[in-house]
């Protein structure tokens, strides 16, 4: 069995947004670079399956953070595999402060895809070669919540250009969070309140498509929907405490 | 006198393009990092200043890069401030591989503005103060070249979001270089050829602004420049080589 392992980190002054608080966006960028750094220094990274022609792709996300970091704070983020089943892996995520207090945590799930049938594949072998590299340990957080459609009461369009897209030539997660927190009125990223955002991939798109951003408010919490040529490629909520 | 300071850095995988290397913006981004961070070591960051109700703010910026580094790479970013006048500082840079060989170089000036009148005061007073900090090495390179009107070829416009705002609520030089990069055609980011880019910023843009994007292909150089309410505010030249 495995131990979870830890990266250390500060707020750079890139990270912050007007109230010198790292934004959403920028952590879950720490987040799934830290992801992306530890399956590498495991040997399960992209780099290392790209060879068999197959690539983890993100496809839930669930974060809390309880206060955002203020800008040069130094900051630490734990994280843990604990789960593989035939077509998901969790990858778990604590973030800790400079005196080890908890400020967030995360839960991700991932899949494998073949990168010519863009299909996801079966994790039965992966799982076996990785089994030294599971942490006995659970979740920090309630997983993915199950989202589903969205009746939005504004929404905006985006042309997707280079900026937004990965190695991968798909829109990145971070440019879809900031899509989402983009459309919210102004005042609510002055309330530094503690939140839950569950996100959802359904579908990728492409450099030069056009999306709609729509959102919902419906009672304490924010749904959004990312489409794209008519299907619903990105679900999230976030919900405020 | 002072010595040349350095950081060391990482390209993380939210900081590469679809080449995996590092996107220019990024690279600007890691150069903006590197001068906050070191004036702050000083003494004379934006913090400290703050306390005067006066702050650091960018006026032109140029950049060499030979060639992007690669995801995961580890560089190396040399700074020193080497020169005072009454209305600028200028702060250099070097971008330095695993083997110490250089693969970009930066130069940048910095006027100092009061936040109540948003009027860059003069420096002599600060610079006297930071006489110890001042390192005596050239430049290395040619300092931030004048940027003429441009008469644009192809525009774009774009509403300013949470996303592209600094801590002062104006639009971060980052947004700026991506929407710049984001007017190239795709085939353009392919090339990994050598380039230099020059930026001026003659106006602050704030949060709901509408810009326009322009660009205009002049010989061998692609020229931008983003206005907002009719007012040219930030001009750039890239030109390959």
């Amino acid at each position: 069995m495995a131990e979870k392992t830890s990266y250390d980190f500060e707020v750079t002054p890139q990270e912050v947004d007007f109230t010198l608080r790292m934004t959403v966006p920028s952590l879950v960028g720490a987040v799934l670079d830290t992801a992306g750094v530890d399956a590498r220094r495991k040997g399960f990274g992209i780099d290392e399956l790209n060879k068999d022609n197959v690539s983890w792709v993100l496809s839930r996300m669930a974060l809390e953070i309880d206060e955002r970091p203020r800008q040069y704070a130094p900051y630490r983020i734990e994280t843990w595999v604990n789960e593989f089943n035939r077509m998901l892996t969790t990858r778990n995520f604590m973030l800790l402060d400079a005196d080890g207090r908890p400020f967030g945590r995360a839960v991700t799930q991932w899949c494998v895809i073949d990168l010519e049938a863009r299909r996801a594949i079966d994790l039965t072998a992966l799982a076996a070669m990785c089994a030294d590299k599971i942490v006995d340990a659970p979740s920090p957080m309630e997983k993915p919540r199950k989202l589903a459609a969205i009746v939005p009461s504004d929404s905006r369009e985006h042309r997707v250009v280079y900026s937004d897209i990965d190695f991968n030539r798909h829109v990145n997660t971070l440019r879809y969070v900031g899509m989402m927190f983009d459309m919210l009125p102004f005042e609510r990223h002055l309330a530094a309140r503690p939140m839950r955002f569950d996100i959802h991939f359904l579908h990728e798109c492409s450099y030069g498509q056009l999306l709609g951003v729509g959102c919902e408010e419906r009672g304490a919490e924010t749904l959004f929907e990312i489409s794209c040529e008519g299907r619903a490629a990105v679900r999230a909520a976030l919900a405020w405490r």
